[in-house]
């Protein structure tokens, strides 16, 4: 399978309707695909070749959904970039997949000149704004003058997105997600998610997530809408809805919140919702209450997985949120393993464990990554026997709920992000007053969760929370900056080997084990 | 992929539910994936290697749907063998496939001496019906003597099946379908046909076919239930849709016509039934507005494809059968390419011709077979340029429906099934009398198609429609017989390079230029 092939029988089948809007632009899927096309041929004369790697840095637009298909139909891959990094962890990223060239928004722009100095594979950079600025290319002068070229038709096994995800080992990995993976995501999405034809998704999260990145496809495969918005504003996500009768929608939990919670909320004539999913983070019952009793039109549907998995893993139906319904006992469970997706519960020796017993969640099927970029060693202990170690600890019920109750991966997902305590521990540690340090999530009632730190300082040194904050603001992106610190003068507890027990760190703070949380 | 990971994941998720009804038999899917580990387990002690075939002659049955697994599950193919076949073509076959076991039902167990003298490769023959019956291997028996087998996870491009279908050439052409193959069916049928974990599929048509077969994979996939029946017979149909509360059905439109003319059809309920699909042949207005009327709850779904296309290329939605709907003018259609289907309208030169303009239809995409067995230079010629050569005309029109206009390989569908011309007009030029014939689809109330024999004879000999079919009956399995005959004296008329010209044929039969039909 080829992603562009969704690309090219939307053109087919559906020409002359509109397939993209995004800030009064709109497009057919006649001219989204002739757009491609174009920008395929202008990359490959700016130097891409077959599975060179394209970087995108920028906010949610339409040029960003044309990155989805653009390198590809050109025979390369695309790299997003998050925004919320720092500029040294966006460098390292670069750095590490040497793309050829680099696609830039003008919120972005200013940042370009700092990272060719630390990735000098970059050999052009290119504004995606509806006009050129400055030296950087015109994107739509490379479109108006190139010949389209043919899909290079490179699909099936070969990488079509590195997606970077956050790591243990306190630095960033490079998923690399094929066409075949992200192809199956899209079918099951379509039937899960109960896409059809006369589909109007809304694109709110960031496109460099897969949790939103995967919905350009799963759109384009059922030949639905794409609205696109810069980023998840609720009152933006409101009058859009209401303005192009969206039908699907994914949000993080906490952006519901927001969303339901919003006092214009009433002003808005949503009746077009179909389909309300989320991911991330469990959902409070009071809100998907709340959320019924406001569009009870609409099936709300979970999802859990993560970028490795293309993003999909399991799935929590509609039936399942409501409150009279027998299922609603499963709430609280992530759902049950997609159609391909063989789940299984393992103890450390990788053996399966009882049904009901805790372990680690792994997961098969053809939704499962390639590998981490450079990373053979990585790759090889995430795949071993042939199955995605997800990290996460989990149980799986009698009727194959899988019910997540920790992480293995020492986690936090704040409003809808991972933050890897290592990576912010790591950094900590370079302060010259820290002696040992623990982040930890607590809990937040916008975020979900937000990064908590405990630091121990050496003896005779000292240092404040803001010290230590614009310290953190150098090095890492602004979600994994903690947002509040403990010091302490006792040693941190410790596990008999020598970890520090964060359990018994975190347990002043909740008061009940809870999904994700403990 | 492998197929039996979809009986796996149904017995992991919803183990004690049920999956399976049969003539009062019951199995839930837990029972069901046992059963199939054993028969796979007893199959491999029989001799089935990986790869190796076990060929299955029966009548509809629960047992059926089984063979669909075991021989899978113990890494071997599955080879139905058409119950309507002559013996000598059932021997073909089997000489083709050299299956290691022969499955066969009581109806067909008088067959087994005929079948093993021409298929030497046959080991074992096993019964499969509740009970054994004399010297052949009993099904029960072998299941409660096995222990159940770890699944040999055979998936991917490996092949999970061989269907055999008519062929221009006279014989017929096993159809290789791999894992892959027929879960890529499973996929996109999951949501073109609305299954979800509540569809109850009745299986009414014959499971050697890809048209039923393929229901299986798609049914298991989506964890729905599989209720069976030995084959169609409309008060059965009737009765068991309101026994079972069954909820999707897929029926040639003649066997629709049937029911919905049954004149008890008033007295069932069949207000469960949610979806029902057809192929084969088009279905007239005045059926759809009667089904429309009679089970207004219900969708209608058109597929169109062939046993080498596992078997769905194109589908046409519901809305198209709704006489209200803008898109009812394409009801005369075949729908539209399916999610992952590149099908385009090429000359004979394989070039593509302009949008509207008739040329034969190719279809790309993972469904497409890996090959006809035995056959590499078949292969290579309906495979050739990666696109399987349908051997339809058609043309595709400017919203990208389908229209079939015509066959280019000369074939008549009666009621559901494939009569290829060549391979009855080659048995008929086996009488001494013939001298030339053709033979043709002609109109049938009851089969939509039945097939025509024009015959000329040699100076001085005759002979009468009873010795014709008689001599057809050694040869040919029932439905390809000849209905109707014409004796000519004149020439046949024949194009400038000789072909006999069956449009003039065809001519007086047919009043207008139909799908499918000319």
């Amino acid at each position: 399978m080829e992603l562009t092939q969704a690309l090219r029988r939307a053109a087919l089948l559906k020409g002359p309707q509109l397939a993209l809007e995004f800030d009064g632009e709109q497009f057919t899927w006649s001219a989204f695909a002739d757009r491609v096309a174009r920008l395929a041929a202008a990359y490959r004369s700016l130097g891409m070749g077959p599975g060179d790697r394209v970087a995108v840095l920028a906010v949610n637009s339409g040029r960003y959904v044309e990155q989805f298909f653009a390198p590809l139909w050109g025979g390369g891959m695309m790299v997003p970039i998050n925004t919320r990094w720092s500029v040294p962890e966006m460098i390292y990223a670069l750095e590490d997949s040497t793309p050829v060239l680099l696609v830039v928004d003008a919120q972005h722009s200013h940042l370009v000149s700092d990272l060719l100095k630390g990735a000098p594979s970059i050999r052009h950079v290119i504004l995606a704004e509806p006009q050129g600025e400055g030296e950087l290319l015109d994107y739509e002068a490379l479109i108006a003058e190139a010949a389209p070229a043919p899909d290079a038709g490179r699909g099936g096994d070969n990488v079509a997105a590195i997606f970077y995800t956050g790591g243990t080992t306190g630095r960033s990995k490079g998923v690399m997600l094929t066409h075949d993976n992200l192809f199956f995501n899209a079918l099951a999405g379509l039937s899960n998610l109960f896409f059809h034809p006369n589909t109007v998704h809304i694109h709110t999260g960031p496109l460099f997530h897969m949790a939103a990145g995967a919905r350009i496809y799963t759109t384009t495969v059922a030949m639905g809408r794409h609205v696109v918005v810069p980023g998840f504003d609720p009152l933006t996500v409101l009058k859009t809805i209401q303005e192009k009768h969206v039908t699907h929608m994914v949000l993080a939990p906490t952006m519901l919140n927001m969303l339901v919670n919003h006092p214009d909320f009433q002003d808005y004539d949503l009746s077009s919702l179909e389909l309300l999913s989320y991911g991330a983070s469990p959902m409070a019952e009071a809100l998907i209450r709340k959320i019924i009793e406001l569009v009870p039109q609409a099936k709300i549907v979970q999802s859990y997985g993560m970028t490795e998995l293309s993003p999909v893993a399991t799935s929590l139906s509609p039936e399942c949120h409501w409150p009279d319904h027998p299922l609603f006992s499963k709430v609280t469970s992530a759902g049950q393993p997609i159609f391909f997706c063989d789940v299984r519960i393992v103890d450390e020796g990788d053996q399966d464990v009882p049904r009901g017993e805790i372990g680690e969640i792994v997961v098969r099927g053809p939704n499962v990554m390639k590998g981490y970029w450079n990373k053979p060693e990585l790759t090889a202990e995430a795949l071993r026997g042939g199955y995605m170690h997800t990290g996460d600890a989990g149980y799986m019920d009698e009727d194959g709920f899988v019910f997540l109750v920790d992480r293995v991966k020492d986690m936090i997902i704040s409003g809808g992000e991972n933050v890897f305590s290592a990576e912010v521990e790591d950094v900590l540690m370079k302060h010259p007053a820290v002696l040992e340090c623990a982040v930890i999530g607590i809990p937040d009632e916008k975020w979900g969760e937000k990064v908590h730190a405990i630091v121990r300082f050496k003896a005779g040194e000292a240092a404040g929370s803001d010290d230590l904050t614009a310290h953190c603001r150098s090095l890492l992106g602004g979600y994994k900056i903690p947002r509040s610190f403990d010091f302490w003068t006792d040693p941190l507890p410790q596990s008999g080997a020598g970890k520090i027990l964060k359990s018994e760190l975190r347990k002043p703070f909740w008061d009940r084990k809870d999904r994700g949380i403990s």
